[in-house]
């Protein structure tokens, strides 16, 4: 049997003919269960309810939106088991703790967090100038399309996750595209969905689901005049292809690609806390077999005798610690050829390097090491990202070189930097910091950059090719918000047609609102 | 003698072997002095000094940006009527009062309105998670490329204008790509700001000038590795080469391209004030020869006699006005093959339609009018910009045929709806306006879309072609200001490594902050 697609408000056959299945990556063996790829005319379809849910929901109050996403959250826990064994069998991520006890509750808090935020108003940012008699506020862009990766089932699964929260709270219908991973546990999301659809009245084409595209039918949806933005998390050359329809058509696209996330070691710190950092690392680096956005897969250290044994205790720990399973063959795969290519590039393999070690897709827990000028020599090539269960240390010679490869990194979501409480270290971190601001969303000190907080000060971001544009964040309500929304400013428009959060009296909801220069939750005047 | 050009700090001779001269419109006489083209040597000396003062500045304090913008808004009202002379021969505007009496003084209140903005820190955003340590703000994004238009030759000059005091406030260098049009005004700019940067102290590579590339280094210059960003306002079909370019790289590119400004005419209002409005929309569409950004380019209406009426009106008018000096040669081939092409297209001529009447470079103020249903059989071609002193009435036959009009429009800067004060229109006003909300970044009653106000609620922006992303406007402070910055989070950061504005104690500037939620001008747990 094929699993039907989530169109316009019902579960319709797919009118394609190719199907996949997913696989359970521990076993390797399929899962019972196909499920469709949707031809061009079955996307068409979706758009067009999508934008007919557009049109029906202009003018609407942030309530709506709020309700929908707290009834949907309470209907993802509901099914909380089901949803964690599906989950484990596709992904072989731990039921428990990972998926039932840490990604769920996340999920659906960030579902409430964005409910929050669509209540009250305040990321709308309404703008007032008495004196130009123009307001301004951001308002919803129109239908946005989920891509969501292999990574993170539930946290940011396409019809679930942290775009989709963001793009529902702006008041915005989704066409979310699953990833080919896990649909079986995207069609559990779906269903309960659409069930908070049905329970909150919102309109038929409010969400919708498919499972799979092709490349060129991807890239004509993310470009389609009836679309307002698209949210994609996962691989940089399907991205980019993504990427490239979007701009064409002047689409706003908010890209989460690559990232190596640097850490830098410095010899102070090592010196005061080296085997507790090298556990810490290593934790960090093989958590989730290494499948994280966020994963550390670059550590700067400066040479010398404690940086040698700190390199040393790590290899021990990487060599002993037990080896995880991966997400998919693909991910399987593409690891291998990144290690490899590191190694073509002149990296040396301090320990792991082959496939296998673990159940089912796997490969050796992975440490490679390379010098400061040869990683100079060659900067693209030695920060290629080889996601999973490894990561390539680079030994600067000097303080001056280490400045020098912060200079040459790309943009990364995050940059950690690891001193001594003493102070030895804090000449050089003054002297590499500067530079490495520049290159990541988020700066770090003495934490590894693996739990990423749903805040409003978290930017889960940063300059290409980790994202697209270097002002947004994935993460963090309300901000995450702002991707799928537009600016709307209002001169002169007559008072009583004015959106309410911009008028003089607005709605008792608590909204934030910058009157003539100062913030403020009180009437204009009071 | 040709012109030298700026970089790092220093008027030096180009090394490029191909020049231009300037034109006066009006006269249609070449003026005086050959300006180069500059060649892809000297631009990279440009972005490396560009990229050096940028690595100097790092961590600077707002105040050093605001002493410059105020220090170079004195030097600019020193020179204020030679630049007024200079750009009345360069571009045919009066020098006044358009030059002299209003675009100088808004472009200095820009530059001043940035200062201020700069040195309270507001524009950052800082957000603090005291819960969570987490603490976030706006920073710079590095060296910015700003191309400068026709239309505006000080508010929007690449050197002095909008984009520049934004790139500036932000923290960035900014290499400006003056106008051809204008090459001798933008120089006395760049004169001025070159004392500025001497008198407070900024880095050699800070503000630079070069007056003309070839497209291809335009392209390279603003997908170089070491750009942070591109601010253009100009031609669409310039403008969408550097987009791709730019998008290709990562590197974000803000536009201001075409844009026809839809302006509605109901009836009531035309029953109530018919002749006023003719007037109003008359002188609205003429003004500077039609050269505004805003300029109203379509008109919709409703059938019916009174509509009639307004058009003959208008027809008068328009017959009967001055007709004005194009900025070149160009505007008047662009906007003559324009108005053809709408004919092309199924428009009919009510009044003008030829070249000339007027000093220099002209064409006569052209009224064109069309039905709605051929304009809805190919709404592309007939919402074409024809850019200059010309506007297509369109006149649906039903309020149902108004509403798909609004529907079928593209993305423009503005959208105007006049309707009558007893209320007889408000059941149209209530079909159309959901539609164009969606379709344009400021929507105005009773008003006439030509004034810009720069105002923190002013968007001077909107969706797809109008600009290239509908998040951010090119007017108001600080909310351009965003444009020309990154993203950037600092979790657990210790407390003293913090920038001052994300300090539990701020600077004594009256920075607005969002701290747990709520925003303040206090300390941290004060």
């Amino acid at each position: 049997m094929t699993h039907p697609v989530l169109i316009n408000g019902e579960w319709l056959a797919s009118s394609g003919s190719q199907t996949f299945q997913a696989v359970n990556p521990a076993t390797m063996a399929t899962i019972d269960g196909d499920y469709p790829v949707s031809p061009w005319d079955e996307i068409e379809v979706a758009i067009q309810a999508a934008a007919a849910a557009s049109r029906e929901m202009r003018g609407w109050p942030g309530e709506r939106f709020a309700a929908f996403l707290e009834t949907y959250a309470d209907a993802i826990e509901a099914r909380a088991d089901e949803l964690g064994d599906l989950a484990n069998q596709e992904t072989a991520l731990p039921a428990t703790p990972r998926l039932k006890d840490a990604e769920l509750p996340r999920t659906t808090n960030q579902l409430r967090q964005a409910a929050t935020a669509a209540r009250s108003g305040s990321w709308t940012c309404p703008t007032i100038d008495t004196k130009a008699s123009i307001r301004s506020m951001f308002g919803p862009i129109g239908p946005v399309a989920v891509f969501g990766p292999n990574n993170f089932p539930f946290a940011f699964n396409s019809i679930a996750g942290g775009d989709f929260a963001a793009a529902i709270a702006a008041g915005n219908p989704v066409i979310a595209k699953g990833h080919s991973s896990h649909p079986g546990t995207t069609r559990v999301f779906a269903e309960a969905a659409l069930e908070a659809v049905q329970n909150t009245n919102m309109p038929r084409g409010f969400v919708q689901l498919i499972y799979r595209t092709t490349h060129n039918d991807g890239c004509r949806l993310v470009s389609h005049p009836l679309m307002g933005a698209c949210g994609y998390t996962g691989s940089r050359s399907a991205g980019l292809k993504l990427k490239e329809a979007a701009d064409r058509a002047g689409k706003p696209i908010y890209l989460e690609l690559s990232s190596i996330n640097p850490v830098v070691v410095l010899p102070g710190a090592i010196a005061e806390r080296g085997a507790e950092l090298a556990g810490e690392f290593t934790s960090s680096c093989l958590m989730g077999t290494g499948q994280f956005c966020t994963n550390p897969g670059l550590v700067l250290l400066l040479a010398g005798d404690a940086t040698e044994n700190f390199i040393s205790a790590v290899a021990d720990k990487f060599a002993e610690a037990p080896i995880g399973t991966f997400l998919s063959e693909g991910v399987q795969r593409n690891f291998a050829e990144g290690v490899a290519a590191l190694q073509s590039a002149g990296a040396t393999l301090l320990t792991g390097g082959q496939c296998g070690g673990g159940n089912g897709y796997s490969h050796q827990n992975t440490l490679l090491r390379v010098d400061g000028t040869t990683f100079l020599a060659d900067p693209e090539a030695l920060q290629a990202e080889a996601f999973g269960n490894g990561s390539l240390l680079v030994v600067a010679d000097s303080a001056g070189q280490l400045a020098q490869l912060a200079e040459a990194l790309e943009g990364n979501l995050t940059g950690c930097v690891y001193s001594d409480s003493a102070g030895s270290d804090d000449a050089v971190y003054d002297q590499i910091v500067p530079a490495l601001r520049t290159k990541v969303g988020r700066l770090l000190n003495d934490k590894m950059p693996t739990g990423v907080a749903v805040s409003a000060a978290m930017n889960h971001g940063g300059p290409f090719p980790a994202t697209g544009h270097p002002v947004f964040t994935a993460v963090g309500m309300p901000t995450a918000i702002h991707r799928f929304s537009m600016l709307q400013s209002y001169d002169a428009v007559r008072p009583h047609r004015l959106p309410p959060l911009l008028r003089d009296e607005p709605p008792g909801n608590g909204c934030w609102r910058l009157i003539d220069g100062e913030w403020s939750q009180s009437s204009v005047g009071a």
